[in-house]
C-alpha cells in the first residue's frame, strides 16, 4: 500500500465506511470439517455475503507462514505496512492499559524482579508478585522518581508487569533490554544501539537513572527489590487517516490495546457501550458524526486462544444478529474481516489469509454465505490487509483515478 | 520473503518437513481438455488435496508472463527471491557436471569453436564437435595450462560445451563474454565491468591468459582450434537453511545441477538410490538424521520438454504410487510442487502458476483432487514461491509470532 498515492488521490465525500473487525476470525476446521465462521449459523453475513466481493486478507502480506501479533495485525488492517511500521511492545503495553501517548514518549515493559546480595536476579518475576502488591509499588516509584527534563509516567499491568513511559525532548529508542533472560546474572545497562550524541544514548541514560532510583526506592521490598526493562519504543510516527484519507475516523473497541491503536491512526476513540451489543449502539449514536468507523469485536479472538470452537461461532452468531441493525444505518461501504486468524485448533494466532467481505453497490459476489472457503474463491482473491484502506476507499468513491 | 525475518522469527523443533518437487509439474490441457496432472490418475495425491492446502506457486513472484530457468525456479522454492539472487550461468554448468563449488570459485562455460586464419570466428560451436573428441580436448588444457596463483578446474559437459572453474583468491565475476555471437568477428577479450583494483580485473587477467594459453594448446587442432568463454559467476554468498530456518536440511536428487542447487542452499545431499524410487527409499533410510527433505523428481520436466503429455502423466503416476510409503513416515508437513511449468504443449519451461500442495494438521482443504484448476481456487491462492518456505516454517509451528 503506498499511502503517498492515497494522500494523492483521496478525497472527502458524504459517504461513510465501517471497518467491523472481529479479532481472530479466521479458524480451521474441526472433526465436522467445518471452521468457526463456516459452523455459526450466520444467515445475515451469509446474506450479505451474497452481495459482496469475497476474499483472503494476507495480514503480513507476502510473508507467508509468518502469524502477526495484534499490533502488526491492526496496522495492516489500517493500511500501514506492518513490515515497515514497527510498533515497539512497550507501547503496546503502553496503549494496553489505557496510556495516552503522545511524539516524545519513549515506552518500556517492566517486570518486578529479585534481586540476592551480590545484585544477580534470583527471580525475573518477584515471585509473580501478587497485583495488589505490584499496584502498590508502581504507585511509590510514581511519586518518588526524579528524572531532570523528563516525565516519568507509571501504570500498572497485571502480577510482576507495569510499563512506564519517559516523556521527554529528544529520547531515541534504539535500546538495549535490561532484563538478562536467566536468573544467576546481574541486570545489564541500557545501552544505545546507535551513535554517540543520539536520541538513543538520551534514551539510555534516562533509562538507567531510573533503574538506579528504582533500586533505591525498592531497597527495602521484598520479593520485589528491583526492576528489569524491555521492549523500548518510541511512539510510531504513523501518517493520520484524515492526512491520507481525507477521514473524519472513530474507532469503536472494548480493550484499551486496540483503542491505542486506533488512536495511532489519528481516530477518536468513542466511549463504547457495554458488550458487543453496546459498541454496536455506540455506532448509532456517532452515526452523523464520523464518516469513517472502526469497530472491534475482541471475543472471537478470546474463545479462538481459549480453544473453544463453539463459543468462538457463538460470538459470530451475535455479531451476525446485530447486523441489520448496522445496515439500517445505511453504511455505503461496509467491510466485515478480522486481523488475524485465532483457530481453537491452534489456540493461537495463525498464518492464514483471513475471511474478508467487502458489501457496497460496485461488487462482484461469487458465493451465498460467509466462509474461509468461499472467501478463499472470492473475487479479490488472496491479497495484503494493507490494501483494504484501499478497497475501502475506491468502493465509497473516494479516490481519483490514477493518471490520466 | 524476507530472510531475515525468517532469521529472527524460526527456531528448532522436532517436526519434519518434506519438500516434494517434481521438476516442471506444471502443464496445460491436451485436446482432451486435461493437463497432465489432472490426467494422471493420481488417488493418492488426490486424496492429500483434500486434507491439504491448496494454491498456485508463481515462481518469479509478481513477473507475469516470465518463465523460470530451474536455477531461479529452485532458489525460489528454497526461499530466496530469485530476482535479488542470481546464480551465473557458469556457476549452473559447473554445479550440472557435478564440480563442487566453493567461495573463491570463478565459473565460465565454454565453447570450442572454430577460429580462421585471419583469427576470426567460423564456426561458434566448432561444427558442434563430437562429445569424445571435446573430452579429449578439455583433458590436454587440463593438462596443459597453468596460470600462476589460480587453480584451473575443466569439465566437459556435451558437445561442443564444457565448464571452467578459476579457483583462486581475489576474484570477481562483473566480466563480459569473449563470444561475440556471430561468426566473422575476432572473440572479445574478457573486461571488467567494474572499476580498476576489483576483483573483476583480476578475474579478467585470469580469463584472458586461459583464452591465450588454450590458443596455443589447440592451434594445430581441427575443427576446435579455440575456446569461447561466457556467463561468468562466483560461487553465491547464499544465507544457508540452518542460519535463516535452524533446520538440518538434506536434498534426495538424481541429476548433478539439483544437487548443486540444493548445496548451494547448505544442504546435505545424501547418496540417492536408482531412479524415483530409489530417490524415496534415500528419504526412508535418512529419516532421523534430518528435520527438512527437498526431493526432486526430474522426469516431468523431461517428459515435457519432449512434448509428451502422456509420459509426464505416467511419471506423475509413479510419484502417487510412491507417495503412501512417504505418508507412511509421518511428516509433519509435506509440500508437493514443481519448480515451475514445463507444458508437453510447450514443450519448455513456462511462466505459469505451478500445482502447490500442503499437507498439515492446519490447512483448510478445498478440493477432492490436486490438479491446476483445483489449486487455482484454493485457499493459499496463488503466491510467490519464495514465499513456500514461510508456509512450510508456519505449519511446523517452527516460527514465532511477529510484533505483540
Amino acid at each position: 500500500m503506498n499511502l503517498d498515492l492515497m494522500r494523492e488521490l483521496s478525497f472527502s465525500t458524504d459517504s461513510k465506511i465501517v471497518l467491523l473487525v472481529m479479532d481472530g476470525l479466521g479458524g480451521l476446521p474441526d472433526e465436522s470439517g467445518r471452521t468457526e465462521l463456516e459452523a455459526a449459523d450466520t444467515p445475515n453475513l451469509d446474506d450479505l455475503a451474497s452481495r459482496s466481493d469475497l476474499g483472503l486478507s494476507r495480514p503480513l502480506g507476502t510473508q507467508g507462514g509468518v502469524s502477526p501479533g495484534s499490533g502488526p495485525g491492526h496496522l495492516g488492517l489500517f493500511g500501514y505496512d506492518p513490515l515497515e511500521y514497527v510498533v515497539g511492545r512497550g507501547i503496546l503495553s503502553a496503549l494496553g492499559v489505557g496510556l495516552e501517548l503522545g511524539e516524545n514518549d519513549l515506552a518500556a515493559r517492566i517486570n518486578f524482579a529479585t534481586k540476592d546480595e551480590s545484585g544477580k536476579i534470583s527471580d525475573r518475576r518477584a515471585g509473580r508478585i501478587e497485583s495488589e502488591k505490584a499496584a502498590r509499588l508502581v504507585e511509590r516509584l510514581q511519586s518518588e522518581v526524579e528524572i531532570d527534563g523528563v516525565e516519568v509516567i507509571l501504570s500498572h499491568e497485571k502480577e510482576h508487569r507495569a510499563v512506564v513511559i519517559f516523556r521527554g525532548e529528544g529520547l531515541g529508542d534504539r535500546l538495549t533490554d535490561t532484563d538478562p533472560q536467566r536468573t544467576g546474572l546481574e541486570p545489564f545497562t541500557v545501552e544505545a544501539e546507535d551513535g554517540s550524541g543520539s536520541g538513543s544514548e538520551r534514551g539510555a541514560e534516562v533509562a538507567n537513572e531510573f533503574v538506579a532510583q528504582a533500586d533505591r526506592i525498592l531497597a527495602e521490598e521484598s520479593p520485589a527489590n528491583t526492576v528489569l526493562l524491555r521492549g523500548f519504543g518510541m511512539h510510531p510516527a504513523l501518517p493520520g487517516f484524515s492526512d491520507i484519507y481525507r477521514l473524519s475516523p472513530a474507532a469503536i473497541a472494548g480493550y484499551p490495546m486496540y483503542k491505542g491503536l486506533a488512536r495511532l491512526a489519528g481516530m477518536e476513540v468513542l466511549q463504547e457501550g457495554e458488550g458487543i451489543a453496546g459498541e454496536f449502539d455506540t455506532l448509532r449514536e456517532s452515526w452523523d458524526d464520523h464518516d469513517f468507523f472502526f469497530l472491534h469485536v475482541k471475543y472471537t479472538d478470546s474463545s479462538g486462544e481459549d480453544g473453544d470452537h463453539r463459543r468462538k461461532s457463538e460470538v459470530i452468531e451475535q455479531v451476525d444478529g446485530l447486523l441489520p441493525g448496522l445496515l439500517d444505518l445505511g453504511p455505503d461501504v461496509l467491510a466485515v474481516t478480522g486481523d488475524h486468524g485465532t483457530p481453537a485448533k491452534l489456540m493461537s494466532h495463525s498464518w492464514h489469509g483471513v475471511p474478508f467481505m467487502l458489501n457496497s453497490p460496485y461488487t462482484l459476489p461469487t458465493a451465498e454465505s460467509f466462509g474461509e472457503r468461499t472467501c478463499a474463491g472470492g473475487s479479490l482473491g488472496a491479497f495484503a490487509a494493507a490494501e483494504i484502506m484501499g478497497l475501502l476507499m475506491g468502493n465509497a468513491l473516494k479516490l481519483n483515478r490514477y493518471g490520466a
